[in-house]
């Protein structure tokens, strides 16, 4: 897969994508990432990107020519028809299903918005999905585009080895995950509950299954209603 | 307010730190950023942070001691009683009344947790708050982590101008924002809608509004409810 990051803050990028899982994909070609400054494809002689809103009020509007010339020089990269993911508050929050229907794709171009708002033609006219990652406000979309980033390029065939995968599909369930514990088995006074430490796999998958179910009922219930095809008639009902 | 981050990354840290408005509150002595890398505490001969989980199971756990230890020397730096962030899938939604109430904290130490898990006393013994960022999978916690970040360092007093501090008011509402339109007034064929050329304001305040409400409604239904008591009783009742 092809990520192409259009924005005015190029420098937040690299320490994130060079580093960790999202490194390692690279460097197993599974992904490639580009980056560009919007700023670059300004046609404005001092290579202004933004003005002033039209029918007043406060802060400045980044304007559509640099954006939607940097988008078409990314498009042109690739044989592929590239999805345009603009980041705002306005988007559909962001999930898991999201990212795996977007891991299936060529080329992902994100548009991560700064300042304090786009000219709504780049939402309209350029954008093929908007996504939010949460009902808080930030600085700029780049954050919001590394995350998508990270959650999607994960997904993509020979990025995790086995294990990771593993872990990752109990995810599809909706239940929130178990506790894990490692040694010590006792951490200054701390200790790990007795039934992992007694080798009886059948209490410890009953444990671990109850736990994910008690701390999802209690932290996040609304996640039981989508969960309830995978539990059982009487965990099921236990949520009730 | 003084930020510090527990990570097996901090490469990943600068690049964000050191921009745009994250880097002007830092100049601006509104908050200081201090990265450690977790390895660095590691009692281990090999200064290894990760085992096997007890009970079995695929993947390596985060073990507590260098987690601890890199907690309490971030602790030992300031006086006060610093809050400690879990990033992690099983904490609460994230939200722009969190970034309110953290904002009012004199120092935050946000963990960063990678590899497939934490051990669970970090959790129970070690973090006073946990936040997610949505309801999706992420390599580790340090997109998290710099998400909150920028959330809350925005909010600082002095870090925003007015004209940025009013525009985020308006969010209080619960309203997602009205569209933006800048020059050209006509741009590719695609044009500015003509009641913000007008310059009849009244109309121009109207139009916005409604705007406002009706990309709510048709977006997120679910923030009317929490907006109710800043609407009129029409605009209430339409939304009925």
């Amino acid at each position: 897969m092809r990520m192409d990051f259009l924005t005015l803050f190029p420098e937040m990028f690299p320490g994130v994508l060079q580093s960790s899982m999202l490194k390692q994909a690279q460097d197993k070609q599974a992904v490639s990432y580009h980056v560009h400054n919007i700023r670059d494809f300004s046609e404005n002689k001092h290579r202004k990107t933004d003005d002033y809103p039209y029918g007043g009020g406060a802060g400045m509007v980044l304007t559509p020519q640099p954006v939607f010339d940097a988008a078409a020089f990314a498009r042109q990269q690739s044989s592929s028809q590239a999805r345009i993911i603009l980041l705002c508050p306005q988007g559909a929050p962001f999930t898991q299903e999201d990212a795996e229907e977007l891991a299936g794709e060529k080329q992902l171009i994100f548009l991560c918005g700064h300042y304090e708002g786009y000219d709504e033609r780049i939402r309209t006219h350029l954008a093929t999905d908007e996504y939010s990652i949460g009902d808080f406000i930030m600085t700029g979309g780049e954050l919001g585009a590394m995350t998508l980033a990270d959650s999607i390029t994960r997904l993509l065939p020979g990025v995790l080895g086995n294990s990771e995968s593993a872990a990752a599909d109990s995810f599809s369930e909706s239940l929130l995950e178990h506790p894990h514990y490692t040694r010590p088995a006792d951490f200054r006074g701390l200790k790990v509950p007795d039934v992992l430490l007694s080798g009886h796999h059948k209490n410890i998958e009953t444990w671990r299954r109850q736990q994910a179910l008690e701390r999802t009922r209690k932290r996040r219930p609304d996640l039981l209603e989508k969960s309830a095809e995978h539990l059982s008639v009487k965990e099921n009902e236990e949520n009730r």
